[in-house]
């Protein structure tokens, strides 16, 4: 008689998902110059500079995770999505590592983020080799034209997304020129959106899935990316230091454009929140202005919204019980992340 | 009665493919976010900062030619390697914006390189865009798979000869940790001839020619980029600044570890030579040195030699007659420039 067991845990789908990748995605690495293959290797936590090995935070590993359970969903073995569970994690470092020399962020998962580490250039060097193998991992995959022209798809939004919050910067809170709501979805779903999207949909088509499925799962992840990105604005506000490993008030300090800042501004309440958005040190006066005046309600509904919005499309497609199961599980669990 | 034409010059041979290039260049890089697009243009000389139009001197389109020549190579019209020649001259520009961020250098074609105009962030995301775009144009065109396959494996080259190039720096004129000349030509295959080869070989492919031709082309290209690493490396120490848009002693002045320098030190007549390339201010004795100890003429010998394999190898290969001739007579250029 076989006990009943309990639906995994998405903590128990991650490890499940990064126990099947990480060989791998070691395996691309070590591929590399190894000067880079230890840039790289830095950065998923496997070592330290110099190339002594750590067990350091890596990411989450959501991206690998939708990438196994797109092709279980598909019907498939979650093996067939490794090829793409790779390159999205690739690419997706890549773009963490230009991303922190954009920004100037210096830390990243409480080290040093790589340019602080190994210099500028040497960084820039590494984002572009872990760019390459990643577009060289899924040419060499079955399906090779189809899957790489979804992953540039997907680059170029991200491309797009990263410009567009970067030009942010430069406008003003109020007035003709600043930054709408659609302004700041459509940079979400692309920053973070087409990643996990293309994420889904590239393991969905290499675990056999037909168009409809694989785009429905893009869709969904993109609608994940905004719900993500939106607890993001929210944690980077009133998160716990201790929690996220981001500074307290850091978005605030830094009068990025997020959302809960956005939803505030268009409120009669927010009287005043310019110029305090503009006054250096006085981040925890503006947060409680911006929740007074419901700029973290407005962002957390938008988010259920978006969760809500990812769940519909996965119920209507076409999916493998289990792995659909799975990624709702999954899904839940971002989009509810410390709130 | 028809005249007898001379056959065309280089400068005609590249101005005609340049030609056929750069509708679908322009039209591609229209594609991108606009802030991404104006910098691109700008790199590529069509645009000041600002986007008010220029005709700025661009790069010479020797990548571009080869692709389009690459396929009349194989007996097929030049169009069918326009997608080939735009994937390379992205990934060309890509490389020059990135890698004047890793090398410091603040001028390119005699205006301030990307990263001096519009900041390091900037020059680091429209780099990544133009690479993204080289990879969607290759893998929209067809034969996707096969040609992005060809591209990706020339990336990971690029990246190897740079980082190699970087590494360089930190290793001394002498000794047993002294760079070799093995090593040096390993990184100039990787750095310049991973992507002359592949531009040939991409527009070979797509020309339908088969495995073998488009191999021959690749080597005779990545042989060609060494011969060209050379001369730069020649023009580096003793060209002449108006002509070259390099500072006199630039080379020296940054220690770097080119081929005659390389070469001298291994002959007799170098006596002081490490010394003297580690003294600030004395470029033009230490240029003198390297010149009485060889490194010159070395240099130049080994671009011979470079350029006769690459000539070889375009002989042997069943290649269309008018493009051969064609291809024959840019290596000659291009190795023969003003020395």
């Amino acid at each position: 008689m076989t006990a009943v067991q309990a639906p995994p845990s998405a903590p128990e789908v991650l490890g499940r998902c990064r126990g099947l990748v990480q060989p791998a995605l070691r395996e691309a690495v070590g591929r590399l110059h190894p000067w880079v293959a230890e840039m790289a290797g830095y950065s998923f936590g496997w070592c330290e500079v110099g190339g002594a090995p750590a067990a350091a935070p890596g990411g989450k590993g959501v991206r690998q995770a939708l990438s196994v359970l797109g092709a279980e969903a598909a019907g498939a073995d979650g093996a067939a999505g490794v090829p793409a569970a790779v390159a999205v994690e690739l690419v997706h470092t890549f773009s963490l590592l230009h991303d922190d020399i954009m920004d100037g962020d210096a830390t990243r998962r409480r080290r040093p983020a790589v340019w602080k580490a190994y210099g500028t250039g040497p960084a820039v060097l590494a984002g572009d080799a872990l760019f390459a193998l990643a577009v060289e991992t899924l040419a060499t995959a079955p399906q090779g034209a189809g899957t790489v022209r979804l992953l540039s798809a997907a680059l170029a939004d991200l491309v797009r997304g990263q410009a567009d919050d970067l030009l942010f910067a430069t406008r003003p809170w109020t007035g003709p020129e600043r930054v709408t709501a659609d302004e700041y979805r459509s940079m979400a779903e692309g920053k973070t959106g087409a990643l996990l999207g293309c994420a889904a949909a590239l393991g969905a088509v290499l675990g056999g899935a037909g168009e409809g499925t694989a785009d429905a799962l893009d869709r969904a992840g993109r609608h994940l990316g905004i719900a993500f990105q939106l607890v993001d604005d929210v944690l980077g506000i009133w998160g716990d230091p201790a929690v996220t490993g981001k500074p307290v008030g850091g978005d605030l300090r830094q009068r990025k454009k997020t959302y809960p800042v956005l939803a505030a501004l268009d409120s009669p309440a927010a009287r005043g929140l310019p110029e305090l958005l503009d006054a250096p040190g006085r981040e925890a006066e503006a947060a409680a202005l911006i929740d007074a005046a419901g700029g973290r309600t407005a962002a957390l509904t938008q988010a259920r919204a978006h969760t809500a919005t990812a769940r519909a499309l996965l119920s209507a497609a076409p999916l493998a019980t289990e792995a659909a199961g799975q990624l709702v599980q999954l899904l839940d669990h971002l989009a509810g992340r410390q709130l």
